[in-house]
């Protein structure tokens, strides 16, 4: 008998060699059908394979990201299957589960190519086999053994694979006509795998390596009931849609540059706009908060980082160092805004009155990223952190991550995410060696956060293990309205730096102590939370955002001086207006302002002008009917105010 | 006889080697009394040396730079004279003339060492030497003669130097006792050396190189009326007092960190909030006058300034670029805005409608400088520019120009700089190929700007041949409260980066145009604006930039509910407001927060709270009397408004 650990740390024996299949029917017989992989000891495997120690498990279904992995995974392996049928003689890279379904490389040999026309084809092909219910069969064998089959079947790019792989640690999955080199896991059969959709063909070197063969890259996903694919190409619909780079175009917000470089986005005049309300909104929040604003340089010498361990952890992987003509010295462009805020604490002494000093700066940081790697504005090398650090004495913890959640859940409210949740990530219990700082205050300071969410009543999952090295941390996920995650929002309590930087304080007792170090940043970067920002309103910012908030449209050029007394009377209530006065049919000019998604139209004409009013159509309501222009200020206003509250 | 021609364009005969002295004395005796130096053609030379040729001169008095330059160039060769006799065997390096008064790097021999005690005895000497009215004597040598000279005396530092000197263009001064090898000019003799202060010793390696021997700098000034050196050294002492290094450290608006680097700023909280309120204030005046604000990244590839010429011609002198782990890019610090706005330019057409475009950033650069050349705020590593590029038509280059001078006298006129002239710098027009651009639109231009500065009343000065290679621009010199001269906002016009760029728009006759650029930039950078301002103001600023605006001193500890009151109420109005809370005596606090410089301090006691009032201390002016919170709070909105308009 082996003893199984479940989840809820509940113990129960099992006779050796059980699977996580049965485990799960002897819990019920529903699991058992949803149940698609099982993390033992940690380790991901098939739900077949047999456990012949004493272990502790967890089963996932499809809704788990394990589970999506084993699912996904045995899904490349099946459109691999298809593959092969199609186009005999067909060879293969990789075929990785990733974040939204999975991929295959693959090589179909000299002169032909596989186009996207080929992808329904190939899917027919997946649902006739997946209905085989074909069983995958893992397989162990020595590294000659694999070598020999793949020398057979003639495909280099496995045999590549596999010299770098060591003897012992090596096994092929068989299913169907099909087997593949590969870890697992994998589902027991293809049967669950009830909806494809393969989504598109891209190029891709093989390792990545430009000056290796392009292969074809073949996009899929793949669902275990039809009703959650349909969803899910709704949504992909949506999300193209909303994308914020093309958004970003349309709507001029940012752009870039080849010769300024990739992933270094250049803020339009409208993106700035929305930017700096944004960083206003936050600076007026921190500041009633009791934050200092400062501003530190973009580079630092080298010695800085070397003190802080960034240099060490991060410095061959980033942008290299900064040499001078003369003198020798050596700068980094900035990765962090940390070892700066730690170098404004240390200026000068600090006693325990002065605490806690909450530093923040919207500070620009720089970060190497593979060209491949980069994405619009979420993933880029040059973005600007709404970065703060609190130097805290360890008693004013919890205080402090209240006061950060209050600005959090402010700052969500204001922008209508509403859909939320937050991660705790403590320190592994097991393995309390791996972690800088004492006992005592790690301790103090995760039941600091623990209290801290409860108080403020947050939806909550506890992680442990998953605290950085240097202290435990709360993270924000929020969903927006097409159900998409988004981390936004981080706390993360710090002992490194505090001690990296000898950082002291006189305490009440005239002793010296180290303060704790709390990194916050609620928007991640401006960068991305734009980018996220834009995909959840779909570019209809809410009106104190919006870049432009009103457009006068005079009915034609006989208006423009009434338009233009408008723009001066709204002007002066500071309310961001434009006129658009090309010689346009009104018509016209009605539909390329909404594609601007401006939140107000003003059309002005006869009318308009002789009763001092303007006719308004409000975004996505349409005619609001005409109104007295201080009346319309007022309305405006008002809608202003019910946003920030 | 030769011609003579005088700046103002009038021409006279002379005899062929008639001297400046006598040209003066056949204008007036007056002039000759103080004419020092002269130009002929350009090169400035002694008013003693004969003119041999037609030539156009200019004579200077001591008020010119030109003339200053002659008399401390002279009186190093004083002050040398005076310390061969004090410390027998000295040899001397270099002593020029510099912005204010002169240097001389001496070495007193092995063993020997001149300390900051000796000057008094070394001025002395100098009285002595001056009032003997020695003749300065020009004799032209060989370098064989120079050598010679210089191997008998024993000056190994003088040999160095004429050892890089070309044959034909050596020369020796003599006046009195002692020899220099020198270009000069020189006075005719010592006699107008009237008042003399030796300031401060400084050790200077021989020839800025750290490997070799540290010489020893003496730094003096000199004036022809003792009544001059007076009101020098009062200034002096003012500037001491005003320093904006040392108020900067008092009053922590900023500071340094050895690790973070020389050259470059932190800014701290006070620091911070005033250059915020700077920047909020032109970014509003900016919004006024059609600026579009956009935000770009610190970094640019290697390309991006190839292809705008900065590359070419600052690179080497220049942060070294950053190479990147991978993919071989190579970035550079950006140096200057320019280049990225004319990218934003560049991203779409453009036509003679949307001109002109108005792109504006506070955009940091880096520029390396040499660590010994770093001062304080005003010469660093990093700084932001209050920037803008307008892109214009020809047609548009004077009303934008007018434009810009309203900005640019709105800041001088919020700031209280009352004095300032303006500089017209123009084409040499007898060298015209050595500038980029047509005839047409150098003409247009010059006559553009020369007409702004009418039309506004500027005082000017127009230098011929002062212009860039690029362009015409006008310069605004303003003095400061003790009489200092900054060069306070530049209007440029750049014909070369359109060029550079390809920069075109479509015309109203459908042909492809070139714009003109102008660059500007009120504030200079605002690192160097607020060195200035904080001298300017001695720390005093005016109300709308004061960091803190109001302090609230409570009498004992019992008041610091309503203290808490009086505070909140404050900030409701946006008023930059603190609380002295700390246990000491009412006389205490009121100095501790005197020095702080705070407009306002509000003292609250038993009084204070029965009747809901303020007593208003305000800086400057002492006790203003008891007041009724809202009273003071209108009173200060009132004295707020006044500033900004």
């Amino acid at each position: 008998m082996i003893k199984i650990t479940f989840p809820d740390n509940s113990v129960k024996e099992y006779k050796e060699g059980i699977n996580g299949l049965e485990l799960a029917k002897d819990i019920s017989s529903s699991l058992a059908n949803e149940v698609v992989a099982i993390s033992v000891n940690n380790e991901i495997r098939d739900i077949t394979r047999p456990i012949n120690n004493d272990a502790a498990i967890k089963l996932h279904k499809f809704d788990d990201p394990e589970g999506k992995h084993a699912f996904w995974h045995s899904s490349a392996h099946l459109m691999a299957e298809a593959l092969e049928q199609i186009y005999p003689g067909i060879k293969f890279g990789i075929g990785p589960s990733v974040e939204n379904g999975f991929y295959y490389d693959v090589d179909p040999g000299d002169g032909k190519v596989i186009t996207e026309d080929a992808l329904p084809k190939i899917e027919k092909k997946m649902y006739e086999l997946s209905g085989q219910n074909s069983k995958f069969i893992r397989k162990e064998i020595s590294k000659k053994e694999a070598l020999d089959y793949y020398k057979k079947k003639g495909d280099e790019y496995k045999l590549e694979l596999i010299n770098e792989l060591e003897d012992g640690e090596i096994s092929l999955y068989t299913h169907g006509k099909f087997t593949d080199l590969c870890r697992g896991p994998h589902l027991p059969d293809t049967g669950p795998i009830k909806a494809i959709k393969l989504l598109n063909i891209a190029g891709a070197y093989w390792r990545g390596d430009e000056k290796r063969k392009q292969l074809t890259r073949i996009y899929g996903i793949t669902f275990p009931k039809k009703k959650m694919l349909d969803d899910y190409l709704v949504m992909l619909e949506q999300a193209k849609a909303r994308d914020h780079r093309k958004l970003g175009k349309e709507l001029e917000l940012f752009t870039f540059s080849p010769k300024v470089g990739q992933g270094l986005p250049l803020w339009l005049p409208k993106g700035t706009a929305l930017r700096e309300t944004l960083e206003n909104f936050l600076k007026k929040v921190q500041k009633e908060h009791g934050y200092l604003p400062v501003i530190t340089p973009h580079i630092a010498q080298k010695e800085l980082y070397v003190t802080s361990g960034h240099y060490e952890k991060y410095g061959v992987d980033s942008f290299r160092p900064i040499s001078t003509p003369a003198e020798g010295e050596e700068f980094l462009l900035k990765p962090m805004n940390c070892p700066h805020h730690c170098e404004i604490y240390k200026r000068k002494p600090r006693s325990y009155k002065d605490l806690p000093l909450r530093i923040a700066e919207f500070g620009a940081v720089y970060r190497y990223e593979q060209s491949g790697e980069l994405h619009g504005l979420t993933r880029v090398r040059g973005f600007t952190i709404d970065d703060s650090h609190i130097f805290c004495r360890p008693d004013q913890v919890k205080e402090e991550f209240l006061k950060v959640i209050d600005i959090i859940l402010y700052i969500f409210r204001t922008l209508n995410f509403k859909d939320f949740t937050t991660q705790v990530s403590l320190r592994d219990p097991n393995d309390k060696d791996k972690y800088i700082g004492t006992d005592e205050n790690w301790e103090k300071a995760e039941k600091a956060i623990i209290e801290a969410t409860e108080e403020k009543g947050l939806e909550k999952t506890i992680e442990l293990g998953e605290a950085a090295f240097y202290g435990p941390k709360l993270d924000f996920i929020v969903k927006d309205v097409i159900g998409r995650k988004w981390q936004l929002g981080t706390i993360q309590v710090d002992y490194n730096l505090p001690d990296r930087f000898e950082m002291e304080y006189i305490g009440s007792d005239d002793q010296k102590h180290r303060p704790v170090m709390i990194h916050r940043a609620p928007f991640g970067s401006m960068e991305r939370f734009v980018a996220v920002l834009i995909e959840h309103t779909a570019g209809k910012f809410p009106l104190w955002l919006a870049p432009d908030q009103v457009v006068i449209l005079p009915i034609s050029e006989k208006f423009n001086d009434y338009a233009e007394k408008v723009l001066n009377f709204l002007n002066n209530y500071d309310i961001r207006t434009l006129i658009d006065s090309r010689n346009e049919k009104i018509g016209k000019k009605i539909r390329d302002n909404e594609i601007k998604k401006i939140p107000y139209l003003l059309i002005v004409g006869e009318k308009e002008v002789t009763n001092n009013t303007v006719s308004v159509r409000k975004r996505g309501e349409g005619d609001k009917g005409t109104m007295k222009l201080e009346d319309f200020v007022v309305s405006l206003n008002k809608e202003l105010e019910e946003h920030l509250n």
